[in-house]
Formats: C-alpha cells, sequence, structure tokens
C-alpha cells in the first residue's frame, strides 16, 4: 500500500508545526527535482517513444526498475503502430511538446489576465476549426472530451429555446425530445440522462443499410412526436459513428431541421478530421448548415487526449448567456482589459486545462497540408486492407466501408460454408473474444471486437494512425488467420 | 494567421491521393521529432522551471525565438513564488513527471484492457484519499475539475432517491431543491442549471460572520421548502470557501441531514488537503459523514491540473448505475477478465484522462507526511503574513483569518481616518483595481481582487505554494504599499 499511516486526529488544537523543517526556505529542491524530471524524461524516451514506435517490442509487457519505468512498460503502448483498438494511438511529437508545454505552465483557462497567450490562441484554434466547417463567425470552446461537447449542444439548444431553465429547470418546460439515430455514440443518452431530459426522450430515427440516419424516418419521428405533444428540439447526427464510421447525410438532415425549426448538432468527434482533405470532406456535405459541431483532434488527428472542441455557428453570445454565473471574485467587470476576453464563463467548468496548445504546435508544425496528408493516407491504407480481406478466405465484412473503420467477421476454415447450420451464429459469437484473448496474452496486437443489434460480435479495426504501414495490414491479416485458424 | 490557405472543395469524387508521399511508410519521421521534443524539453527546463522558480525574474515576461520558447516565456508563470493568484501554483517535479508520462502514454481510461495499470492505481488513490475522509469502503473517480465532481454529486443525489430521472428526466419528478451558503462555489448553481434543476431551486442559507452555514437557517429553510410543496434532495457544504476560506460546520450540518433524510455534498475542492494534516484536520470534523466529498488535489496539494476527485461513501454501486450506458462496443459482458473493472462507464464521459498518476507518484514520493507538512507550512505563512499585517498601517483584513485565503483593503495614506467620509466606500472600491493594474504592467507579482455582498473590491492572497517563504510575504507587503501608497 502506498497510503502512509495516517496519524490519529489531534485534539483539534491548533499548535506550532514541530516537524517542519526550516519554515523561511522553500519545500521543494529545484536541483534535485530537476534531475529527477531529467530522469523521467529519459525513461519515457527509451522505454515509450523508442520501443513503443519499434514493432518487434510487443504491445504489452512488463519490467521492474524505478516505478515510472514500470508504469511506462506495463501500460499498454498506444503508440505502437500496431494498436488498432480504440479510436487514439500513435504519437505526434508536435503536439506532444505541446501537452509538455501545457503541463509544465499548468495554466488556468478562465481569464485573460492568468492566460492571456492561451485565450487567445484558442480563439485562433477555434476560427481556424470553424472556417473549415464553413463558418466566417461564430463561437466555441474545448471541452474536456466529446461527450461533454455534446451535452454543451443539448444544453444550448434547450436554452436557445427556453431560457428560463437556466433558473427554473426543467418542470418550467414541456416535454422535450432528441433525435438521433440508434448508431450514434452513447454519449448522446448520457448526456440527456444527464441534463435531467431522460434517455426516453432520445428518439431513434431508423437507418438505413449503410448505417445511416434516414431523413424521411426523422421527419415522421418529429411529427408523431409533436402529437403526442412533445416540443423537438434538438437533431444530433454523426458524422462518423463511432462503431461501423458511417456520416449520416448532413444535408437532407439540416432541411428537416430547417423544416421545424430544430436545434442541428453534428457529432463529429470521430469523423470531423475529413474536413481537412479535400477529397473526403464531401461525406460531411452540409455541414455549414448545422448550428453546433463536436470534433475531436484527439482522435484521428492524434493531437493527444483531452481535445475536443465545440464549434457554434452562433454569433448571440448564447455560449456565456446560458452558462454564465458571473462571480465576481474571477469575472470581475472593472479590469483594465476587454472582459469579454475573459473566456471561463462560457464553460460549466471552473479550472480548466489548456487543451488548444497541442493541436496548435502540430497544425503549425505540419500544415493543413500535412494533416489532410494523414487522413487522405488512413482512407488510403483503409482501401489496401480492404482489397486483401477480400483476397483472403475467412474475411467477412459487415458492410462496405466508407470511412477507416473496417468492421468484419473472421471465419474460421472450420465453419466455412456452413453458414446454414442452426449454431453458426452462435459459433461465430465466441470467435471474436478467443482471438481477442489470445492475442492479449501473447501481446502482439491490440483490435477491439462487439456485437451490434442483430450482428453477432464483429471485430472493428480503425487505421488511422500515421505511423501504419501497408506491412502493418499484412501483419494484422497474418495475424488473425495465425490465432483463429484453429476454431 | 497560422492557419493554411485551404483547398477549395473537390467535385465530391474520390481520387488517388496524389501528394502522398510514400505510402507504404510512417509519415512521422521519430528521430527527427525525438531530437524537437529533446529540444522542447530544454526549453522547459530553461524558460520555465528554471527562471520560473527565480524571484529575480519577472513574473511576466516576453521573448522572440522559437515559438514554443516564446510561449514558455510570454505565459505567465505560476510556477513563480509570487504567483499568489488563485488556488494553484507552483511546481512539483514528481507531479510534474507523472504528467510527462501521462502525455506520453496517452492512456484513455474506460476499459481494463487498455489501462490496466492506471485503472488499478485511481482505485488505489481513491481508496487513499478515502482513508483520509474517514471511511474504509466506498466508491469514486476521477472528473475534470472540482465543477464536474460537484455535478456529479448531485447527479447521483438525484438519482438516489428518484431513479426514473435517468430514463424519464425531470419532469417524472417533483420539483426539488439544494441548499448551500451565498459563499459556496458558483459550480453549485452552474451545476443546477445544467441538470436541468435551476438556479431558483438553490436555496442559499445563511451564514454567520464567520462565512459558515447556519445548520438552524438550513433546518429552518428546508422546512419552508417542504411546506412550499418541493423536494429538498440534497445539501451542498464548502469545506473552504472560494473567497474567505470557510470551512462549514459539517457535524451540525450533518445532524439537519440525517433528521431530514437529505444528501450531505461536501466541497472541499480546495479545503479537502487539511485532511493530511494532524494539527489542521479538525476543520472538517464530521466529514466521514457526508455522502460525498469533492477534493481537488490540483489546488493546495498542486498536482497539477486537472486532478479533482468525487469521492463516495456509497457501496451499492450508484456511481454506475446512475451514469452507465452499457455501450456494447466498449464493456462487452464476455470479456476474459472481472469487467468489474471497466472503470468507464462510471463516468458521464466517454475517453477520460488518466488525472491519478501526478498525485500517486507525488504521494509515493513525499508521503502523506511530506504533504502534511506543506499544508501546515501554508498555515504556518499565513499566520506570519496577518501578523506582519497587524505590524504595519494600512492593511485592513475582513475577518479573522482560518483557512489560507487572507482577504484585505489596502488603505492608501491618504485615506486613512476618513472611514466616515461618503465617498469612503467608493474610492477604496478603486484602489485594488489599480494596484492589480499596475502590478500587472509591471509584472512583479500576482494576486486577485474582488466584492463580496456588500463589501467594496478586497485583494484575496492565496498562500500555499511549497516554494514561498516568509520573504516572499514580506515582499509581498512591501510591494502591495509601493504601488498603492500614492493613491
Ligand atoms: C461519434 C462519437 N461521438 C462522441 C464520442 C465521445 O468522445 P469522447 O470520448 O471524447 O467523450 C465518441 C467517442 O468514441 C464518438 O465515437
Ligand atoms: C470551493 C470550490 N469548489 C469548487 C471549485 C471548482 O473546482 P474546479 O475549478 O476544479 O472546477 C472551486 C474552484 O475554485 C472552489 O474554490
Amino acid at each position: 500500500m502506498f497510503v502512509y499511516a495516517f496519524p490519529t486526529t489531534a485534539d483539534g488544537q491548533v499548535k506550532e508545526p514541530a516537524n517542519l523543517r526550516d519554515l523561511g526556505e522553500p519545500l521543494i529542491d529545484h536541483s534535485e527535482g530537476q534531475l529527477f524530471l531529467n530522469e523521467a524524461f529519459k525513461i519515457m524516451m527509451e522505454e515509450v517513444l523508442c520501443k513503443g514506435t519499434d514493432v518487434k517490442q510487443k504491445v504489452s509487457h512488463k519490467s521492474l526498475t524505478s516505478p515510472l519505468c514500470e508504469i511506462a512498460v506495463s501500460s499498454l503502448n498506444k503508440c505502437h503502430p500496431r494498436f488498432f483498438n480504440q479510436q487514439f494511438g500513435g504519437v505526434d511529437y508536435h503536439a506532444l511538446a505541446g501537452r509538455f508545454l501545457t503541463e509544465t505552465l499548468n495554466t488556468n483557462l478562465f481569464t485573460y489576465e492568468v492566460a492571456p497567450v492561451f485565450v487567445l490562441m484558442e480563439t485562433e484554434v477555434l476560427r481556424g476549426l470553424r472556417q473549415l466547417v464553413g463558418w466566417t463567425e461564430g463561437d466555441g470552446i474545448f471541452c474536456p472530451g466529446g461527450s461533454t461537447s455534446n451535452m454543451y449542444a443539448m444544453n444550448l439548444a434547450r436554452y436557445r429555446l427556453f431560457p428560463e431553465v437556466k433558473s427554473q429547470g426543467v418542470w418550467s418546460l414541456p416535454r422535450l425530445t432528441i433525435f438521433t439515430s440508434p448508431e450514434s455514440h452513447y454519449s448522446v443518452k448520457k448526456g440527456a440522462a444527464f441534463l435531467g431530459i431522460g434517455t426516453d426522450n432520445v428518439i431513434l430515427v431508423k437507418v438505413d443499410d449503410g448505417g445511416h440516419m434516414i431523413p424521411e424516418d426523422l421527419d415522421t419521428k418529429i411529427n408523431v412526436a409533436k402529437s403526442l405533444g412533445a416540443v423537438p428540439f434538438l437533431v444530433s447526427c454523426t458524422s462518423g459513428t463511432t462503431v461501423q464510421g458511417a456520416f449520416d447525410p448532413l444535408d437532407r438532415i439540416a432541411d428537416v431541421c430547417e423544416k421545424h425549426k430544430l436545434w442541428m448538432h453534428v457529432d463529429a468527434a470521430w469523423g470531423g478530421s475529413v474536413l481537412f482533405s479535400e477529397q473526403h470532406r464531401h461525406l460531411m456535405k452540409g455541414v455549414d448548415r448545422a448550428n453546433s459541431v463536436a470534433w475531436n483532434p484527439h482522435k484521428m488527428l492524434i493531437a493527444g487526449l483531452q481535445c475536443s472542441a465545440l464549434l457554434l455557428q452562433d454569433t448571440t453570445n448564447l455560449l456565456k448567456r446560458c452558462h454564465s454565473a458571473n462571480a465576481t471574485y474571477l469575472f470581475q467587470q472593472d479590469k483594465f482589459y476587454d472582459v469579454n476576453l475573459d473566456v471561463g464563463d462560457k464553460s460549466v467548468q471552473c479550472s480548466r486545462k489548456v487543451d488548444c496548445l497541442k493541436l496548435w504546435l502540430m497544425w503549425k508544425a505540419v500544415g493543413s497540408t500535412g494533416l489532410a496528408e494523414r487522413v487522405d493516407k488512413a482512407f488510403f491504407l483503409v482501401r489496401y486492407l480492404v482489397e486483401q480481406m477480400k483476397k483472403r478466405e475467412g474475411f467477412h465484412l459487415l458492410r462496405d466501408v466508407k470511412y477507416v473503420n473496417v468492421c468484419f467477421w473472421f471465419i474460421p476454415p472450420s465453419m466455412r460454408g456452413k453458414e446454414g447450420n442452426a449454431d453458426y451464429q452462435d459459433r461465430l459469437a465466441k470467435v471474436a473474444p478467443v482471438i481477442k484473448e489470445r492475442m492479449m496474452k501473447q501481446g502482439t496486437m491490440m483490435v477491439g471486437y462487439q456485437p451490434l443489434g442483430n450482428k453477432v460480435n464483429f471485430f472493428r479495426v480503425i487505421v488511422f494512425s500515421p505511423l501504419v504501414s501497408q506491412k502493418d495490414m499484412d501483419f494484422f491479416l497474418d495475424e488473425i488467420e495465425r490465432l483463429g485458424n484453429d476454431l
């Protein structure tokens, strides 16, 4: 146990501290501390960054040196090119340098006076992202994750329609409903629960075979909700669904939102980065008609956790009006600078980490074209992977791949051609978990599986790390076969 | 502008990427990247950590070398011993090393399979913090800040009483009310607004002269609310109020909560660290009777942003029941390990940063006694500061100092003895902003001011950085006099 024995509580009397060394002097020894930090930095460079990017190393492994070193080597290495598991992974050195600087400065992003550089930088980065959406004006904020960005959008939409909710709560409002597809991220439901709207008031709109929300069904469901006395107020579309990577048809959904005067939110946490790519940004055609967009550079752009932007088309200061508390101890109005620069009151947080610097630095270093190149490369590699899968027996895609999520079943030789058997689906459901267990125990790579609707467990491989090559794609397929051929 | 000109949108056709260098090879050059990171690390060591802790350097200053260096030097230096501004500042090298490692690993804390070490470490750190509260069992989670921890407590209290809120929203519930003091943190109101409860349903309980919530008034207000048909469900006490550092009388409030069966939440974001100190933990006597405690090691313990724990006495898995979405793509039930280790569904976030490592490392390095020493030293220095203030003319304390917040007016010589003048308060209100402006323009130190209730602008100095010495206290007073004596 690392928690040291705690001395029994005193009698409540404040007595002179006896155990303090020299009270006139600082408690922290700088030269010792800086030596430690240097040592720690070396360990990170050697154990994580050098070995982590070396494919000959296992994805996870153990050793026993200093605690730091131990943590470094016994943690899963997400910088490893064969970490195909979730929507993050890989390392960008510029972003990492930005993250180190953020940690070193420990700036709190609430007022201009304590964070002048970062208040301006956040404004700039948000403007840059908004430009890619197609907005010359607007607002925005960095949130601690896409789930929070999605919640913010809900709260803003609700407040725009019924500003009294801020003081009176939901009791003063008619029953509100949110519309989204069954393939949208679970944060829509979590957000509805947290905000007091309730998951039952999240109405699921049908999707087509490709997993895209069907605008006609949206229109129908809105009408049904209205006829039941509810007030539809928000449609949460997804650009890049979590599992299958589908992009909802934004332009056609915008028509429905306009018709019914609903807030259109685009959850582009996962897919937003296609906006950098000239070739692929058409997937989000119509995004400029949205009211809000959530976009996570911590996913495809590997800016590093946490980096999620909520972008708004609004120019009426809705964000601040909706979230402000006007605390006098922070947001005094008699400051000697423009108090509009005190961005803190746009947030429901108080202390807020600087999440923009890492993205800013990476963007500056490789340019929009460099980021576009990463997006394009991911699409290219996915196409390569899919082609290779089609050439091999035993790999069955769930559907056509439109983004960088590749969902597939691996059918072991013993099951091929037996699709008609009664126990086929049950047996198939057990294949992915066994392969996954073997993979994790051997530590050669990392990939996730899940069921979806009536589809039994399938693998979802996500390809986007700029570290990945065609060789890694081949390795991936070989490895699945090696681990699963005897099942 | 750093955002590069964006090429006009293509015709929607997916064509072969032409500008990709060698598609078979990774896009990131490791040796180049590692050189950059080394360089960046040197800049941080030199520009922030060495210069930042040197009192001969200004608190903010400018130069023009690399962008990183420029950001480093033009950002306010919160590691500086004369940054007395907010409730964070100072650097702990062990915590910083932990933060660098966190950034390097980029671990996402949702499942055991991607974050085995950190899932276990978070559990351990939470257990350690709970022990200090006095609980041998319980639950908890790290949140992105104390405001979020406070919101979680509200949501849990609401759900415990009315679990149907999760699916049906607030409409299915009677009007709920929250009780807190007018000196509590604004996040209580922000949280009530965000969760659909509304700020009008936050009922302010009277405080005594010392800024402590009055339990008898709490009891009265609860009865009044009930008689008006509302359902009181939560009392949010504060241990260490933001401005004045008051500790609400937890034991007596617990009696009232027990009587009315209300959830007792203790917002100890700022004051919680007194629990480390044998001498000062009596300030929170009764905290073990609470249902939940929010505690920010990123404040007094300088663990670094963000580090906020929500601690719960609950052993019924309330956190997971209240927040879970059971997304099959992350939280499959057919994994080969104990799925209770998949902590992600306790959170309303999806991606979640590792916030425990920095605290764990610091705690391990200096021990509970080392952390207690820091707390005791801060109290000692504050007492020294207050004694010095009393020896000098012109420093007027708002009230007795019980914690490390020292609130005072500086009365310039021209105003002394003129308390009876009609314009006295108006003139006094203008003193702090002018001194602050001069201080910021000269960059010698940093301290905040604010009005509170009917009290005009006063300074609030916060003393807790382990880097601070008695000399800095003397400097602080000299400097206020130097900047304000001619007013
Ligand atoms: C489509 C989508 N939206 C939102 C989120 C949530 O983002 P975060 O993990 O940053 O909370 C995710 C994360 O997987 C996602 O895939
Ligand atoms: C008493 C109190 N509670 C809560 C908070 C909010 O914590 P955070 O800034 O981490 O959101 C603060 C911050 O100043 C505080 O002083």
